[in-house]
């Protein structure tokens, strides 16, 4: 694994994009209010974070690797707790 | 540009991370409910894609370039709507 400018930037980009979850999760899980919160729009990312993870591995991207597999655990909270919480 | 395999399974990723924002966008035009939505996750997730799109450039990379392109307006909306309609 090699870690040049180009995949200091993708780090840089996974981290935030990854880190965006995290205040989604919690005041999801504090708040227990999906209304907002599309349920397609859940399902969809989840298949797609997945799809990502596998194009990561095959093109050797140490930052997409990294960050959709942190965002197939958050995005797969999110929709445990849309499918738990919404009426 | 050359569309292999790999780029296949990546345009599949990103077209559904992609297309995943559009139900959300749909949804809050909508309902004008940002109730659930977190604002710190929206803004750390546009600057994330931001940098993902700079990331998908220096990579060559056809499936991060499209992915992120289209991204970074369903979270510029979202954004402008978690703004707009909040209380």
């Amino acid at each position: 694994m090699i870690l040049n400018a180009n995949e200091v930037i993708g780090f840089v980009a996974a981290l935030l994009t990854t880190i965006a979850f995290l205040p989604q999760v919690y005041k999801t899980w504090k708040t227990k209010d999906v209304s907002s919160l599309s349920l397609p729009m859940l399902s969809m990312f989840f298949i797609g974070v997945i799809l990502w993870l596998i194009y990561g591995t095959l093109k050797q991207s140490p930052a997409i690797i990294f960050a959709n597999g942190t965002t197939v655990i958050s995005t797969l909270l999110l929709l445990y707790f849309k499918l738990k919480y919404q009426k």
